[in-house]
């Protein structure tokens, strides 16, 4: 008889990435699709992208052996039902529970099953977590109302400098990088002609887009830009305000540092983990590298109490 | 032979004023239409707006005796010419100068040539006048990314304070008019589940329209809410910061006040007011109450250099 197998799957807005592993967090396969949130995608096109990546994750895989699956996801019972279908398409009999993208994401960084979680992202959320479920929460609040510290708040706010520098800044690299973007070499007579310009390229597309400006505050925080740098700062500022809205000041459990600003080494993840080292130095802090993963051990959690973290699996993290 | 006849007319976002005076001022029909600005309404029914203005001034008044006309509107050349046909249709032959918005309300508030114009309705912008023309400008970007201090701005930080409060906060009564008018008596099971419906709510209509929130902010500080009043001295802060901007610490001009948040007498508009007495202490300070005379004014200007502004004329403000 063969092993019981499990499946993760985390949903996010611009992927949705499967593991399938056995109770020891052994990959026996993995899968990508498309954006598989139910509200920003509509269901049919979500339905379709969690199905690719599951058609990818369960290739050569007897889906009878799947015994657990825990879905992270954004939402609540409506968006899940909108995927209700592409289980039993796929063979997948056994039970599919929901769990929030935060619980997924601390899963994903920490075997502890309580502490906080801060996602900055195009959005950003800080929330407490306590038996692997979600407690008090800080933002989330969405682009036009908070995600303060979010790669769209950063976006934004790297306009707005542009504006400021061109009217009466000194003309920093990153006011070169965003007029760049924005109006590529096209010269104006008037700084007030550049100016409307800029205006009126930053609102093509919807405004939570300006995210796609991030990476360029990074990338000229970096290179010692002082406007970048202060955005950095605010940027971290926010963020840690909202964890410590979530956070006893002498709390110890670990915190989960998570979504695609925080993961990787940017100047901001640096700062972030500076400030949360100093103000709540005993605790430790880790990266929710993999999603997937962590949905997939709590997965494996339910059946085995003993199933051991991704970052304890040789080659399973 | 009659009298020369001038006409002046303001068009906004919301509404589009005439006023029909001869070259002392006084008034020989008003009108009032509905948004004319053609950007914002396109070209038929701004047209369709000031062509209905244009009707209730002229009623029993032949139109042949008009000999200039100025219409203040945001915006360039384009946009008058979605409004050149409306001229000829209403037997107006003489010249029509199109000019700025700001040039006009500063216009309606001093007869000074040189000086500053702030003006704050659901958005907001300084700008510098000299010889009766627009120089520097400072924000007046958009609600997106900049309108600091506007109806906007307040409109949106009451919202933001509401779900800080709820959050975190002692329940101030601005929270209760902000939550009132977004849900109104709803229970919610839950805090998280007030804020979610909140955030929903706020988000029906574009963006913009959360302006109508600014008047709730007025009000809370009136009486005394200390987050209004916080929001109040932030915005005039904005509004104080944008006017330095084009305006030197030594100028001894007048300084127009403009715009729905600055013409009344609000705690905002007495804050700036404020500020201004003690930052430009040698300065007149004035409110635009009547653009569409402000537009007239200038128009008689044009006839005749010595043509009273409407301040000076008794029952012609």
């Amino acid at each position: 008889m063969s092993d019981p197998l499990v499946i993760g799957l985390d949903v996010g807005g611009t992927s949705s990435r499967v593991v399938v592993t056995d109770l020891n967090g052994v990959r026996f396969g993995t899968g990508r699709g498309g954006g598989g949130n139910p509200v920003a995608h509509g269901a049919q096109a979500a339905a379709a992208a969690v199905g690719a990546a599951l058609d990818a994750a369960l290739a050569g895989i007897d889906p009878g052996r799947v015994r657990a699956a825990v879905i992270g996801l954004a939402g609540g019972s409506m968006e899940r039902r909108a995927l209700d279908q592409v289980w039993p398409d796929h063979g997948i009999t056994c039970p599919v529970r929901q769990i929030g993208d935060a619980v997924v994401a601390f899963a994903a960084g920490t075997a502890s099953p309580d502490g906080t979680v801060l996602i900055a992202g195009t959005g950003a959320i800080a929330g407490q977590i306590t038996a692997r479920r979600l407690g008090l929460i800080s933002d989330g609040h969405g682009w036009l109302l908070g995600d303060r510290g979010s790669g769209f708040w950063l976006g934004l706010h790297a306009v707005r400098a542009a504006l400021a520098d061109i009217e009466e800044g000194i003309g920093t690299s990153l006011t070169a990088m965003i007029r760049d973007r924005l109006v590529g070499q096209s010269v104006f007579a008037t700084r007030r002609g550049l100016v409307s310009a800029l205006i009126t390229a930053a609102h093509t597309g919807p405004p939570v887009t300006l995210s796609r400006f991030a990476p360029l505050v990074l990338e000229a925080a970096t290179a010692g830009d002082p406007v970048a740098k202060n955005l950095i700062a605010e940027a971290a500022g926010h963020l840690l305000r909202s964890t410590a809205a979530v956070r006893g000041p002498e709390e110890t459990s670990p915190i989960v540092l998570a979504g695609s600003l925080l993961t990787v080494s940017t100047p901001l993840a640096r700062r972030v983990r500076e400030e949360m080292g100093a103000r709540w130095p005993g605790a430790e802090v880790a990266s929710a590298l993999d999603g997937a993963a962590g949905a997939a051990w709590l997965a494996a959690l339910s059946l085995d109490p003993g199933a051991p973290h991704p970052a304890a699996v040789v080659g399973g993290g």
